[in-house]
């Protein structure tokens, strides 16, 4: 299975892609994608979402996972977030893969194992669950591989629940 | 001149395609994009961008226009208006057509003549510049086309304040 994270932002979208055989975790590729804060908004936006729509059809992932936005962020940034989330979900959309949503806390859940971890905390345990060393230049790559992380641990978690009660 | 305004919405995003002759303005066409609530998220995006990527192709517009969404509103609803308006500049972004945001007070100067109209005031004055008999059937589209109309005016401002200053 294919999993590719996404840190949405206009400035920089991060990206982390997982291969994922059974409880093996293996970093593809990660890395973000820049804008230039000269460009106009529309712009920026198109170079998010062509760049994510080229991640998609180079790895054919089977979901991508995204971290649920934290709401009680300060407004304008909620909508900055989101107008880059909505030109990640419409590449997703566009390409027929599904997109999945986590909280804050069950991304440090599964990377930490407790919901309260800080930034440093989890970007060391997302380079030691994957080997990644050096660790992610930037923490929204880390944040984008935390999320593809995340997602592979509850799809094996719903997997093997599945099992169980057959 | 063609503008086209915008109101971009997860479940319906109005739009309004206005001719602009001197101080003539026709309405083209105009309507809602409904997407299905049974959809998933990146679905309905995807349809609205596509669609909206269909009205750049179809029209060729020279600039689009948005009302700048108040943030003042639920957090929720801003990143559920603000993933629609990613999906929306991400078609404008990519067909290579400028977008406009106005403020909603500037929307309604210039189709009211003052700041503080109602709804209803905003679409009998919409349908009465524009000459819509009947009126436009959802209150997305005559915003749509009241975004336009006032960039209609503003650009018609600019251009006859730079030519008197020549």
């Amino acid at each position: 299975m294919i999993v590719i994270g996404i840190d949405p932002g206009i400035a920089e979208t991060g990206f982390g892609v997982l291969a994922v055989a059974g409880s093996r975790l293996t970093a593809i590729e990660h890395g973000a994608i820049a804008t230039a804060p000269a460009e106009r908004p529309e712009q920026r936006l198109a170079h998010i979402n062509t760049e994510v729509a080229g991640l998609l059809e180079r790895h054919a992932p089977d979901a991508v996972a995204l971290e649920d936005l934290y709401v009680g962020r300060n407004p304008r940034t909620i909508l900055s977030v989101g107008q880059a989330r909505g030109a990640v979900l419409t590449a997703c959309g566009v390409a027929g893969v599904e997109v999945h949503g986590y909280a804050p806390a069950e991304i440090k859940s599964a990377v930490c194992g407790f919901g309260r971890a800080d930034k440093g905390q989890m970007l060391r345990m997302v380079s030691a669950i994957l080997g990644l060393d050096p660790p992610p230049e930037t923490s929204h790559a880390a944040d984008a591989l935390a999320a593809a992380v995340c997602h592979a641990q509850m799809a094996r978690t719903r997997r093997l629940r599945v099992e169980l009660t057959r």
